[in-house]
C-alpha cells in the first residue's frame, strides 16, 4: 500500500514558525515516527508552488492508494488544486493542524473540502497519524 | 479514563434514514464495537432536544476526560450549544458521519468548531473511532 | 387513512395571541370541525420544544399517511426539522396561518418546505382543512 | 360567482415541456376537469407576454370575485405585476405546480406573494383545485 | 417644440388605484390641464408591456425635444428600457408621483436614472409640470 | 406586584463557567440579595430547553407584572421565544451580564429585543437590579 | 411666504470646484436671480459642518414655509441631518445639482430623502429654481 | 437544416445607436451576408416584447434546428425566457456583440447562458457567424 | 462624584418632536428632576456638533465620574466620537430613549457601543436615571 | 501569422479526467487536427503553474498575432493572469470547453474575461477552432 | 514652498490616548522636530469637527504645495471630506499612524484615498515624515 | 544592513505596460538609482511565480533587515504570502506604485498589509525610496 502526505506553502517552516499555532517540531522529523509506526509505503512531498502540487497530485493520482493533504494557505484560494483533487482517482485526506475554524474568518472557508473524503482539522500533527490510520482500515 | 459519545438530532435513525448519505448501520450496534475496541469507559447519549444535549454537556463536561459530538442540524445553528462547549472544562470532538463540506451550503458553516479542540468529517462511522484515538493518543 | 396534524411553538396561544394576525378561535376547537369533517384517523400534537416535534415526527413518520406540519418560528431557524422531514417516509405538508411573504423579511425564509411536498401559507385556519383535502385526493 | 385562472410565460407548453417537474397533462384537459368540478362561471387566459397579464388583470380585476394566479418565471422578476395585483380589488391566489422553494434558489424568492392572499406551492396541477376551494369557501 | 409624456404600467388605472399613494385624479384628466398650460406639441402615450414602451421611446427618440418617463414598476427591473434611453437621442426626463426613497426598499433602486437627464420623485402628478418647465427652460 | 426572572441556557453555570467574563458569583446567591433588596414577589426560572423557556412565559405571561428575560445563546438564534414575547400580555425586560456588543459579531444581533420594552446590557449582574428598578418605577 | 435654501460641504465652491460636474456659476450669482424671479421672502444658508446644518434647520423649521435642502456630501452618511428634518414641521425638498444616480455607487444612496417632500437630482442649478417652483404652488 | 437569428430589445437600433459599442451596420445588412455565405435556411426575428421572443422560441423550438439568440437586456432579467429554452427542444447558442464582461457590473450575469449549449460574447457582430458556424458543425 | 449628561443632535427638540416616540417632555425639566434625586454633582450638555461632543468627551474624560451619553443619530455613523470613547479614562454609559432595535434597521447598529461600559435603550427618559444609578452603585 | 494556444492547470489530463464534462480526446491529438485545419504558425503550451501562464503571455504578447487561452481554475482566482493579458499588446481569446455557467456559481465569475477580446464558453473542444476562426477573420 | 499637517479627530490626544497603539509622544512635540528637520515653510491645524477641516483645506487648498492629512475617525465614514479633497487643488498626502488594515474591520476602508495622491499607514509618527519628503522631491 | 526589494508578477514589464498607470522607467534602471543612493546592501528578486516569492520570502527572512514587497497582483488573492510574512521574522513593508484604491474595486483588499509593517501606496516608483528611508530610520 502506497501513500503520500503533500504539505503545501509554509509548512516548511514548521517548528521554526509561529510556535504558539504549530508547534515546535520539525515534519521531517515528525514523518520519521509516521513512518516507524505504519507498515506502508509511505512518501513526502513539500511545496510552495501552486502549480507543483498540482503537478504532484497528476503524478500519484492514479496509482497510489491514498493521499494526505495539507494545503495550507492555497486552501483558501485554490480552484485549480480542487480540480485535481476532482480529476483523479486516489482518494484525498485533507489535514490542517491548527482548527482553521478558530481562527481568522477568510480560514473558515476551504475550497477543497467538497472533493476530498473527508478533514481533520485541529488535533495538531496527530492530524496526519489519523488520516493514515483512516486510508489502512479503509483499504 | 471516562468518556461520552453524544449524538444530536436524527442520529437515533441511523440505519434507517437516507442510507445513500448514512450508510445502513444503526449506531448502537456500532457502539458495541467501539466499547470492545477501546479500553474506556465509553458511554453514549442521544437526544433530538436541543437543551437536553446542554444538559447532558454540563453534566458530563467537569468531571469526565472527553466528549465526543456530533450535534447534527444543531452544528449549524445553536450558539447556545456552542456556549455550553466553551463554558465546560472537557475537551470536545467534533464529529459528522458525511462530508458536510461537499453537501448543502447551509451544511458548510459550524457554529460550534470553534469550541471545539477539533473537527473530524466524511468519514463515516469512522470518525466516532478517530476521536477516541485522539482522545486516548492525548491522553 | 392516519393523519396527523403538528402545531409547533406559540400555536397554543392560538384565539388569545395577536388576533389580528392569528384569528381569534382555538386551535381545539377548529380541530373538532376538522375531524367532523374528514373522513380519516385523525391525530393532533402541538409543543413548543423543537426536539418533542422532532420525536413526533420520527413516531409517525414511518407509519402514518400524511403529516400537516406548521412549525411556528422554528419554520426560519430549524435544520434540525428540515432534517427530520428528510429522514422519514410520511409526505409533509407545510402549512402557515398568516401570508409569511407578507410579514417581516425574516419569515419569508422557511427552511423545511424544501423537504416538504409542498407549501400552504396565507389562508387562515382554512390552510390545514385545504392540505387535508390534498393528502386525501393523492391517496 | 366568477373565477379566472390566468397563467404566465410558458405554463401554455404544459404536458409538452419538461415532463418530470410539470407533469405530462395538458392545462387545456385539466381546465375542462375543473370546470366540471366547480359550480363556478370560471375562465382561462394565458399569456407569454408581461404586459398583456396586467391588462388582463386590469379587465377583471374590479369585477370579478377571485383570481387564480400563475405568473410563471414573472413571479420572480415583476415587480409590475405585483403592482398591478395590489391595484385591483379581486382577492388573488398564487399557484405554482413545482414545490418552488425546492428547485433553484433564484426561485425561492416571488415577488409577487406579499400582495396575494396566499401562496400554494407544490401540489401540481391539484394546487388549482385547492385555490378553487378556497374561494368558493371563502365566499 | 414637440414633447411626449410616456406613462408605464398601472399608471392607467390613476384616481382608481390605491388613492392614498397616488391620488384620485385621472391622468386624462390631469393631462388636460398641462396641454392647457405649456406652449408646447404635447403628446402622452401609455403601455403596460415593457417592449411596447420600447418601441415608443425608438419612434420618438430622434426627433422629439424631450420624454417625460414615469416607467412604474419597470423602473426597478428593466435593463432593456434603461438601454432603450441610452441608444436614443432625445432628452428623458424621469419622473414618480409618490417618494420612491419613502416606500419599500425594491422600489429604492432605480435602473433607469443613470440614462436620464434627471429624477423628480414625491412631488404628485406635479412633477409632471415640473419636468416640462425643465425641457422649455432648457431649450 | 408579581415579577419573574427567566434565565436561559448555560446561566446555571454562572460562578463556574468563564469567570472572566461573567463574574463568580451564582445566580442563587444573586438572586437572594435581590429577593431582599426589593418589597416584591419575585420568582427565579432557569432552563437550557428552548421550547420550555417558551411555556414558562405562557404560563406568567397573561398574569404577572413584569419579565426580566436573560435568554442567553437563544437570544441570537430563537425566532419562537421572539413570538412568544409578542403574543403575551406582560411587559418583558432584556438583560444580558456582558456587553454583547463588544463580543463577537454573532452576539450583536438579538432577535428578541424588538419585542421587549427595552435592553440593558453589560452592567455585569446590577443589569438584573436596573430592570427590576424599571419595573417597580413604571407600575 | 418665508422660504431658504441651506447648502451643505462642498458648495461654496460652486463655479470653482470641478466645473465639468457642477457648472462654473457661483451660488451666490445664481440665488440673486432666483430672487428677482420669485416673489418670496428667500434666504440662503451654506456651512460645512453638519452640526450647523442642523442648528439651521432647527431654527427655521417652525415657522418658515419651506426649505430647500442641498446637503452634498452629508446626503450619503447624515442620520442626524434624516432626524432633523424628521424632527421638524417646515417641507424640506432635496435638490442635488449633478445625476448622483449617474456618478460613483456610494452617491446612490440618499438618507435623507425618505424624510424630504421629494427630490429633484441631476438639472443641474435649475433643479433649485423647480423646487422653489413647486414650494409656491404647493401653498 | 433551418437555423433562426433572434434578436432582443434595442437591437433593431443596430447601425444608429450607440455606434462605439455596437458598430455601424444595421444587423438587416449583416444578415444578408450570413445569408450568402452559409448554406442554411437562415431566418431573422427582432422584438422588443419579452413575451414575443418567449413566443417565438416556442414556435420554433420543436422543429427547427438551431437558434442564434442575443436576448439584449433581457439576458439579464428574464426568467421567463431562460425557462423558455429550457422547455424547447432545439438547441440556443447565445451571442452578445460587446464582450458583456467588460461593462457594468450589472451586464456580467446573464440569467439565461446555463440553459443554452454555450455563450459567444465579444466578438462584434462575428459572433452570429462563430455560432452558425458552430451548427452547422455539431449537425 | 462629578457625573455629566451629554445629549447628541436633535435632542434639544425633546417635548417638541414627534411626540409619540420621544414623549412631550424637554430634557431640561426632566434633568431638574435628576438633579434633585441624585446627589451627585451633575452637569448637562448638548451639542448638534459631532465634534463639540468629541470636544467634551475630551473635556470630562480624564476628571469626571463617569459619563451618560445618548449620542443621538450619531450613534450610528461616527466612528469619531466612538474612537474618542476608547481614548479617556472616565466610563461611559450608552442610554437610547426609544428602543432602538425596534425601529428603522439603520437604527440597530451603534457603533459606539462596544467603548461603552454598557447600553441602555427603550425606557424612555428613565434610562438616564438607570444610567446614574448605575454610576452611583458602582462607585 | 503566429497564433499559440496556452491552457491552464489541470488541462494535461484532458481525455483522461471527468470524461463526462471534458469528454475522452487527448488535447494532444486535437491539437493536431487543428494544425491540419488552419494555415497558422500554430503553437500549443501548457502549464499547471500560474506563473508560468504569466512567464509565457509575456514571451508571446508583443510579437505573436493571437493567443487562445484556456486558464482552467485560475480563470476564477487570479489578478496576475489578469494583469498579464492587460499589459501585453496580441489579442487574447478566452475559451472554456464546458459552459462555465451551467456549473457550480464559483465558476460563473471569469477574473480575465474583462481583459480579453471576448469569451467562448460551452461549445467542447470545438471553441479551440471558433477561437482560431476568429483570430485569423480578424487579421 | 508651503504645506500643512491636518490632523482630525483625537489626535490631539496623542501621547495621552492608547498609548500601545499611537505611543507616547505628543504631536506638538513632534511637530517641532519636523519644522527643524524639513527646509519648508510647515504649518499646523487640529481640529475634532468635519466641517472645520473641509474649512481649512478649502482655505489652503488654492495656495499651499501641500496637504498632509490623518483625517482620524472621519477616515472611514466622511464622504463630505473625500469631495473636499477632489474640490482643491493642492495634492493631498493622506497618513494614519497605525496599520489602519491589521485593526479593527471597518478601519480597512478609507473613503478618501482614491481622491489622494497616496497613502502611508503603519508607520507610526514617522508617516509624517515620509509623506514630507514625497512632497519635497515631488517639487 | 542587507535589505531586499521584491516585486511579484508583471511588474518585470515596468517601463513596457500600460505606461499611464506605472511610468514609462523599467525598474531595474530604476534599482541601480536606489543602490546608488542609499548606503545599504540592496538586492533585488522579481518573480511571477507565487511560490517562488514565499521561496525567497524564506530564504531572506530570518537573517535580512528588511524586505520591501511588491506582490502586484498576488495581493489581493493569496494567503500564502500572507502566511509566509507572518511566519518570517524580518520586517516587510509593503509598496504599490499606482495608488491602488484609487483602481478597480478588487484592488483595494489587501490580504497581506496586516501581516506587514505598514502599506505605501500611490507614489510611482518613490515609494520604493520612502520604504527604504524607513528600514534605515528604524534601524
Amino acid at each position: 500500500m502506497k501513500v503520500i502526505i503533500i504539505n503545501g506553502p509554509n509548512l516548511n517552516l514548521l517548528g521554526t514558525r509561529e510556535k504558539d499555532i504549530y508547534g515546535n517540531q520539525s515534519f521531517e522529523d515528525y514523518f520519521e515516527k509516521l513512518k516507524d509506526k505504519f507498515d506502508l509505503e509511505l512518501e513526502y512531498y513539500q511545496s510552495n508552488v501552486e502549480g507543483e502540487l498540482i503537478n504532484k497530485l497528476h503524478e500519484v493520482g492514479f496509482s497510489y492508494d491514498g493521499v494526505v493533504l495539507n494545503a495550507g494557505g492555497y486552501t483558501h484560494t485554490s480552484v485549480a488544486i480542487s480540480d485535481a483533487i476532482a480529476a483523479i482517482n486516489t482518494p484525498v485526506v485533507e489535514v490542517h493542524i491548527s482548527n482553521i475554524h478558530a481562527r481568522e474568518e477568510f480560514r473558515h472557508l476551504s475550497l477543497i473540502t467538497k472533493e476530498c473524503v473527508g478533514l481533520i482539522t485541529g488535533f495538531g500533527l496527530t492530524g496526519y497519524d489519523m488520516a493514515l490510520n483512516f486510508l489502512m482500515e479503509k483499504k
